[in-house]
C-alpha cells in the first residue's frame, strides 16, 4: 500500500510499503477513506517529537471502512464504516476504567502516528478496536466526522470542560488555530455571554468570529490585558483557554484570569512557562492541563447530528490521498493559504 | 489599650494606642482573650507586604468577649464570645454571595493586621461582624477554637478540599510548618492510604508524623522524586500540597504528581516559580491556588467538638499578651524553639 | 396606597392600605413600576397555602424604583431602580453562606406575598435589600427583567442545573406552562440535542416548540413513555424535568428516565407521588427538589443583556396597575387566553 | 464439580454439575477458594428475583484461583489468585466507558449467580474477566478481600459517595445488615461528626457501633425522627442512607433530611414507596439509588492494605463449601445466630 513515511526530521515520502495487517487480537485494519493532518505532524516532522522514529507513517484521523478484525473484536465487522479516534483504549487499565483514555497505562493512549504507524495511508492497523472506533452515525458526512477525530474533542474536553464554562461567563481564547477554533466553538455550547479571540493574524481572527467569537484583540497591534480588563470591570475573565503551546501564550492565558477563574491549557509546549505565583497564590486560580481522552465522541456525534456544532467551515482545503505532499506544503503554509484541516480523500 | 504596632521593616512596639471603637454600623469591638503569631506577620516585618504600613495594629486571629457593636449588627450581642476569623466578609458581594469570602469585593477579605488594625491587641475592631465572627461552641477551649482562626481552614480548603483528597489517595505535602502539618491534618479527615510529608527539618517531619503523615522524606538528604515515585510504582501522588512557598517546592510539587492528579499551592509566594509545560501539557494536571474563604469554619467547629480533629499539638508555647515581644522571638526562631503555634492569652 | 389584598379562599380586593414603610435598618421601600402574577398566586387564592393569612398583599416579583431605605441598606440608594427577586436572603445564616439563599434561616426565603406583604402594591418593602434586590442593567427592559423575579431562575436553577443538563443530552419537560417553558430555554443554554416537551394542550405545546423544544408530544393523546423510547433507541432520556406539580406528572418524568439520569423537579406539589424504587432502585437515577435560590440571577442577567436569552415571548397580556383583577381573570384563563405571564405596569 | 443449585422457589441443592469451562474468548475459570451468601441469595430463593430460573447456579462473590483462560484475556493468567467482583463488565459499552459498570450494555452487569451461573461452587466462569476480577494484593488475607465483592463497594459507591459525606456531617444510616453496616463503616472514612444507626434489633446495633456509629436508635422502641431532631436542632441529617429495602425504611430516610441534604437508597425494592413532595418539594433535597458499579474496589484495596478499613470483624461464621446448606440456614436465621457475613472455604 501507500503511506506517508517519515525519514528523520525534514524528510517524509509518499511511497509504497506493506499493507497494513491485524496483528494482535483486539485489532482492526482500516480502509482509509479520508484522513487529514494535524499541527503535530508538523510538528513531528520539524524533528520535535523523539518518540517519532525513521519508518513511522505518520496521521491519527481518520475515517474509513474495516476491512479485517481480529478474533476478538466484538463491536466492530468487516464493512463497518468508522471514526479512527486520535487515542486508541485498552478499556481495562487503570486510567481507561477511570475514562481517562488519554493516559491508557495498559498499551493505547496517542500512539497512532507515533509509536505506531498511522493513518495518512492507504491502510491502518487500529489496535484495542472495539474501544477506539465509532460507527459512522446516520447523516453525518465523512468530511464532518473527521473533525471529530482529534479537533473537537481536543476543544471540548480540554478546553470547554476543563476550563468548566459556564453560561453567562466570559471566555478568552488565545491563539486562533484549528484546535483554539475548536475551542471557541465547543465553549460556545455553554452559552457563555462573550468569547474573545486573541491571535496575532487578522485572517485567523475573521476565522474566529465565524466559529463563535463576539470580540476579537491582535495581541501583535493592541495589548490584550487591556482589552480584556476594559471587557469585564477590570476583574479579568472566568475562563482563558491556552491553544497555542508558548510560553507567553500560557503566560498571557494566566494574566487574564478573574479570582476563582480557570485556565485551560490545551497547547502543546516545548518549553516551561513562568508561572507568576507572586500575584496567583492568592487569587483561586485552577490550572489545567491535558491529552484528549475523546470520552466526549458519543456527545459530540449527537451534536453533529442534531445540527447543534457545524464543524463543516474547518475543511478549507481538500486534496487526494496520492497528492498529501502538495496538501502538507498547503497546511504547513497556513498563514498564506488560510488553511485550518486539508482533507485527504482515497478515490 | 496596648497594642502591637508595626512600624516598617524589622520594626514593630507593643505600645499604647487609643482603644478600639465601633466605626461601621456592621462593626463590632471585640477583647481580644486569646490572639496568636502567623508566619504571613513575619513577612509583614521583614517588609514584604506593602500593603502592611507604618502604624497598624498586626495580628488576624482571635478568640475573644464581644465588647460593644454597631446598629445594625444582628447576630453577636454585647458579652458573647466568638472565634474572630482571618477572613472578614460583606455577605452581599458577587463573590461573598458564592461563598468566595476571601475574595470578597465589599470591603472584606484579609483585612486584619493587613490594611486595618488587627488582633495583637487588648481590643480590636471587626468589621461585618455578622459575617466575620462565629459564637464558641460549648465544650472547646480558647485554644483549641484559635487554632481555626486561620491554619485549620486554610490547610483545610486550600490543601485537602482544592486538591481533592479522596480515600485511598496517595498525598504528599511539601512542608511541615503549622500550615504543612493543618495540612497534613485535614488531609487525613478524608481517608488517604498514605500521606508523605517532605521538609528539611527533622524537627518538623517528627511533627509531621504526629498530625498523620505515614511517611517522611528528609529533602536535605535524599531525593524526594525518587522517594516518592518508589513508593508510588513509579506513578506519583494523587495529591500534592505545597505549603511553603518558595519556587523549588512549587516545582517539586508539580514533580510529584501523577497524571491525573492535583497540586493544590497553599504557600505565600514572592516570586514566580517555573512551570515545566514542557511535560506537564498531557498528563491532565489540575494546579489550584487559594486565600481561605472560611466557608469550613463550622464544619471544622462540628468536628473539633465530635473529637474528629486533635488541634492541640499546634499550641506549643504560652504567653502573656503583655509579653508579645518574647513570643514573636520563640516564634521567630522556630527551628531552634520547636514552635508551631504560640498562643498570647490576656489575663 | 393601593393594593391586591387577600382575603380568604377565593377573595381578593384591590383596596387602599397604608403605604410600605421602612421597618428594619436593612430595608427598602420600593415603587412599583411593573409587576406580574405567578401560578403560586392562584394556588393562594384558592386557598392550597395556609401560611398566607387574610389581609396579606400577594406578589412576588417586580422591577421598581428604591423610595426609602433603611440605615443599614449599603449597596442600594433611593432612586436606584431595582429588580425585585421573588427570594429575599439575610446573606448571614447557615445557608445563605452556603448560597443556599432559599433555605435562609433567618428570616428570609419565599416570604414577599407569603409570610410579609408582596409586589402586587403601588410601593413594597423589601427586606435585607443588600442581598435580595439587583440594579437593573442597561440595555433591558422592564418587562424582560421581571422575567428573572422568578420563573427564569426557576427554570434554570431548579430545572437545568438540578437535572445537570449537559451538551448532547436528550431532555424531557413535563409541562408547558410558564415554568416549564422557563426550563425549557434555560435547558437550552447546554446544548442538549434533543428537548421534548409533554403537556396536554396543544396551544401550550405551540409554545414549548417557540422557547426551543424539538418534539413535542400531546400525552391526553399520545402515550409518552412510548414517544420518548422510541426517539432514545428505547433507553430512556439523560434529564427529565417536572413543571407541574401533581403526582402523575412526577411519576411520568421518573418513568421517562435512562439509567444514571437524573428527575429534576420543579413543581409544586400538595400530594405525595409514588416512587417506583422496584424498578428505579438499580437504575442509578438522581431526583432533585428545590426551592430557588436565585444564586443564578448575575448570571441570567448577562444573558439576558449579551443576547444569549430571549424572554420577551413570555409576556403575552400587558396591563394597568390599577386594572389588577382583569390580569388575574386573564390569567386564571390562561387555557382559553394563552396567557403565560400578565405585566401589570404602573403609570 | 459440585454447585449450590436454583430449583424454584424454596429449593436449593449442592449437587454434581458439568464443571465450569471457558465459553467465549474473554471468560476465565476460576477456582473457588472462598465464597460467601448475600441478602440477595435469600430473595433469589424466596422467588422474588424471576430472572434467575431453575437450574441456575447461585452466589456472586467469591475469591478464587485462576484455572483457565480465554484467548482474548490479556490481564489474567492461569495461577493468578483473583477477587470475582458481584459486577461484570464489557468495558467497551456506553454505561462502561462512563465506568458505570453496573449498567453494561454489552452483557455485563450483575449476572454471576443471576442470568448466569454463579459463584457458589466449585469453579466459576467469569465473563470479561479482564474487566470483573482484581488480583489479590499482598498482606490482605482471603476472607477480607472477598467482603469487598459486593458488599463494600456497595455501601461506599450507593451509600457514601451517592450520599456525598462530607466532613462534619450528620448521617443516618437506616437499617444495620450487612450492607447498612458496611455504609457506616464506608461513611465513616470522610470524618463525619455523627453517624446515627437505626434498627429493630438490638443486636445489630451493637455491631453498628463496632463499625462506627456514634448513635444508636432501635425504631421498635423509640420515634427515629424525635430522636434525629434532638441531635440535629430541629434541622435534620446531612445524609440519610437507606439499607433495608422496603417503603417504611426509604420514607424514614426521606423525613430524617435536612434542606440540602442528600437520600441515598441502597436497599433492594420489591415494593413502590410514597414520596411526599408535598413537604419536599421546596427543600433542596437529593435522592439517588444505584447498583454498584465496583468503580471503587482499587480504592477500598488500598485502604484494605493501609489498615483504614477494618473489614474482619463481617466475618462471624466460617464454613466448609460442602457444607453451604448448613451456612444459608445459619445466614438465613441471622437475628438468631447474630451472622453478618458467612465465610465458605474449599479445602
Amino acid at each position: 500500500m501507500k503511506a506517508l513515511v517519515y525519514h528523520g526530521p525534514g524528510r517524509k515520502a509518499w511511497e509504497d510499503v506493506p499493507t497494513a495487517a491485524v496483528v494482535a487480537d483486539t485489532d482492526a485494519v482500516v480502509r482509509v477513506d479520508v484522513t487529514t493532518i494535524c499541527g503535530t505532524d508538523l510538528h513531528i516532522l520539524s524533528g520535535d517529537v523523539p518518540a517519532v522514529t525513521d519508518g513511522r507513517i505518520l496521521g491519527h484521523e481518520a475515517v474509513g471502512t474495516v476491512e479485517s478484525v481480529g478474533s476478538a473484536v466484538r463491536r466492530v465487522a468487516v464493512g463497518d464504516r468508522v471514526l479512527v479516534s486520535c487515542v486508541t483504549s485498552c478499556g481495562s487499565c487503570l486510567f481507561c476504567r477511570q475514562a481517562r483514555f488519554g493516559q491508557c497505562l495498559g498499551g493505547g493512549g496517542w500512539i497512532l502516528g507515533n509509536t505506531i504507524d498511522g493513518t495518512q495511508a492507504e491502510y491502518v492497523r487500529v489496535p484495542f478496536a472495539d474501544n477506539s472506533t465509532y460507527p459512522v452515525p446516520a447523516g453525518v458526512s465523512d468530511e464532518e466526522l473527521l473533525m471529530l477525530a482529534d479537533i473537537l474533542p481536543t476543544g471540548y474536553e480540554v478546553g470547554a470542560v476543563n476550563g468548566r464554562v459556564q453560561p453567562g461567563d466570559v471566555v478568552a481564547v488565545v491563539g486562533s488555530g484549528p484546535v483554539g477554533l475548536s475551542a471557541i466553538l465547543c465553549a460556545g455550547l455553554f452559552s457563555p455571554s462573550l468569547i474573545v479571540a486573541i491571535d496575532q493574524a487578522d485572517g485567523r481572527l475573521e476565522g474566529a468570529k465565524r466559529f463563535g467569537a463576539d470580540v476579537t484583540v491582535n495581541n501583535s497591534r493592541e495589548d490584550p490585558v487591556a482589552a480584556v480588563m476594559g471587557l469585564t470591570d477590570g476583574l479579568g475573565v472566568d475562563v482563558a483557554i491556552e491553544a497555542v503551546g508558548v510560553p507567553a501564550t500560557f503566560e498571557l492565558a494566566a494574566q487574564l484570569i478573574r479570582p476563582g477563574g480557570h485556565v485551560a491549557n490545551i497547547g502543546v509546549h516545548g518549553h516551561p512557562a513562568m508561572l507568576h505565583l507572586e500575584s496567583l497564590w492568592s487569587r483561586d486560580v485552577t490550572i489545567t492541563t491535558g491529552l484528549v481522552d475523546t470520552f466526549s465522541t458519543p456527545t459530540l456525534m449527537k451534536l453533529l447530528r442534531s445540527h447543534h456544532l457545524d464543524v463543516a467551515p474547518f475543511v478549507t482545503h481538500r486534496f487526494d490521498l496520492d497528492d498529501i505532499d502538495q496538501a502538507y506544503d498547503v497546511f504547513a503554509r497556513a498563514a498564506e493559504t488560510g488553511a485550518l484541516k486539508v482533507v485527504l480523500a482515497r478515490h
